[in-house]
């Protein structure tokens, strides 16, 4: 290791386990890269993380984090071009977005030197975990944990900060059926939405399955208290294409201020795409479904990046959605691939280079 | 073991770490009994419950109850009478709230039967740690967790059903200053705060430390949407006395159905003490402090059995509650703990003979 990685302690596998895996047929988090890193928060400070093979790990059935939920979780993705560089996309984003949950879930926010240097020797040591060609990549999941034993209900003192990574496969996004949500919610106001902590996802699970009964992929949430507003999906913020205007709620305190959300409104911008950031009513959008001019719907993050919506249900109804020439949908998602994968200009200067 | 213990798989210790422990001096939550239970949910089904040493477990850090806080749990008292027999209060409440808890949370209910037999044989094995004396308590704790290993964002395949127990102390309850709430919320309409969701309780952490630094010890939730309906606080619900009525809210979606709220209900109704269950509004209650209607507020769970609220802050102004005489927080705490100490006729069969 080279002088800039000093600040971490680095223990290496003795014989990878890349030969194990079969790169064609993954299975999304299911296979995890050699090494791993964790840090631990003990009196009051985070201590020298570590980077060890990736492995189990034990915990006092008492840690908080079993009982309260007292948890946070990033995802990022690596990208490597045809020159074999690795590439990271906006960390800096997700690094101040874990801190940003963390203070909302009162646990103490991690170093910037301790999360690059720890991301950076990852994926030097893991690098041939990373795959070419575009779709695929090596996910990388930054977390962090109340580890503190004690069943008593306040914020915990001691904590681990991890991060895993799990090799991702190009796969052929299936455009998605969602439903508008009118029943359950996913945040409320004054909650924590807006962070990425870990109840906020278990939550959804059910809401979820029960769509998935009625033969929906995923849910749309409103806000809670109406139902009225479209929000976000479980794992992806919403965009609607009305005529040739992009629209997507503002994030608020109840929404995920999303990365790839924020890169499209932004690439579209740039090339003179009217983008309008503004509340989405259900009305406007089964209204505008029945009018013809609703010409898109797709969901925007990280995992998938961009994903088609070929329908939506409300009221019991199914709206199918046009296949529209030219959808804005394959274009951003191109747009944002070709940044990503340094195949094309990179004027945001939203590409890292490990 | 006898034979109504067989469906488990037991293993004592080898010593007891009863001599370890000073039960005078006992920080909640800290010191665990000699023996746990777990039960893993594989292929579908619950394995047999094992009964073990209490000590650390071995968890993929990829686990998915750390990515996505997919885990409920339940609290509960054992109490010991001055025959030392020991008793539990009504568990059949806490079976069917965790499986309630668990249904919202997409988790596999656990068996009846699994569930009261571990309870009886980890009190049985570890009767001493029940400690004799009016508050003093074996507190137990059943949660479910997912296991799984997989950082895809579903419910898991794989959870453990854990049950540990600590002693707790008989405390002199320190009368609590409380805020309500009007900025941040604990739950949504069409979510999951009617369960004892994990995630729930991390989420209370940052507020309420926001209201410890200005003195106050515990928040009192307000419906999210309009922060104008007082609803419960973060493990206990809240009731108001006016005059001699005990008012307190219906719960719904967003509030915890609490053991102890019911039975003080049923206690004050059977003592002809009218109470109304019915949505409590922030004015009503600043408007009897100030009159002087407003006798007394507490809260009742679990843990605290009920705790007395000296005082209340609301849009920056803090009212002092008075002193009653003969205070119904006093009398029904003192009515709930002779039937849970078996001091008591029972005329409910609320106490379960272990
Ligand atoms: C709730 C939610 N919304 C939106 C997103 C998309 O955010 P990003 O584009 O930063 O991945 C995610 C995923 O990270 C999410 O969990
Ligand atoms: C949110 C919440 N409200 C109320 C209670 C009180 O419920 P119980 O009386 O059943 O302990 C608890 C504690 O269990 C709780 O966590």
């Amino acid at each position: 290791m080279d002088a800039k990685t000093s600040i971490l302690d680095i223990q290496t596998v003795a014989k990878t386990r890349i030969n194990e895996v079969d790169f064609d047929n993954l299975q999304f988090g299911k296979q995890y890269a050699d090494h791993m890193m964790y840090c631990d928060f003990i009196d009051g400070e985070w201590q020298q993380p570590k980077i060890v093979p990736y492995g189990p790990m034990t915990f006092q059935p008492s840690a908080k984090v079993f009982h309260y939920g007292q948890a946070v979780f990033e995802g990022m993705k690596a990208f490597k071009d045809d020159d074999d560089q690795v590439w990271l996309f906006r960390p800096e984003e997700n690094f101040k977005r874990i801190n940003l949950s963390s203070q909302r879930m009162a646990i103490p926010e991690f170093p910037k030197d301790y999360f690059f240097e720890s991301l950076n020797t990852l994926l030097e040591l893991d690098k041939d975990w990373v795959k070419k060609g575009k779709g695929n990549s090596l996910y990388i999941r930054p977390f962090a944990i109340a580890t503190e034993a004690g069943v008593s209900a306040s914020e915990a003192n001691e904590y681990r900060f991890m991060i895993i990574t799990c090799p991702a496969q190009a796969y052929y996004n299936k455009p998605v059926k969602v439903v508008f949500a009118q029943e359950y919610s996913r945040a409320a106001d004054g909650g924590v939405g807006f962070a990425k902590a870990a109840g906020n996802y278990g939550a959804q699970f059910y809401p979820t399955k029960l769509a998935k009964e009625k033969g929906l992929d995923q849910i749309i949430w409103t806000d809670a208290s109406s139902h009225e507003y479209l929000e976000e999906a479980g794992t992806m913020n919403i965009f609607f294409r009305i005529g040739n205007q992009l629209l997507t709620a503002p994030t608020n305190d109840r929404i995920l201020d999303g990365v790839t959300r924020k890169s499209i409104i932004q690439l579209a911008k740039d090339e003179g795409v009217e983008v309008i950031v503004d509340r989405v009513s259900v009305k406007q959008i089964v209204e505008a479904a029945k009018s013809g001019e609703l010409k898109e719907i797709f969901g925007a993050g990280t995992a998938a990046t961009v994903v088609r919506v070929e329908g939506f249900e409300h009221d019991g109804v199914y709206h199918d959605l046009p296949e529209v020439e030219q959808p804005y949908a394959t274009h951003f998602k191109n747009k944002l691939q070709d940044i990503q994968y340094n195949r094309a200009d990179d004027a945001h200067q939203w590409r890292y280079k490990v």
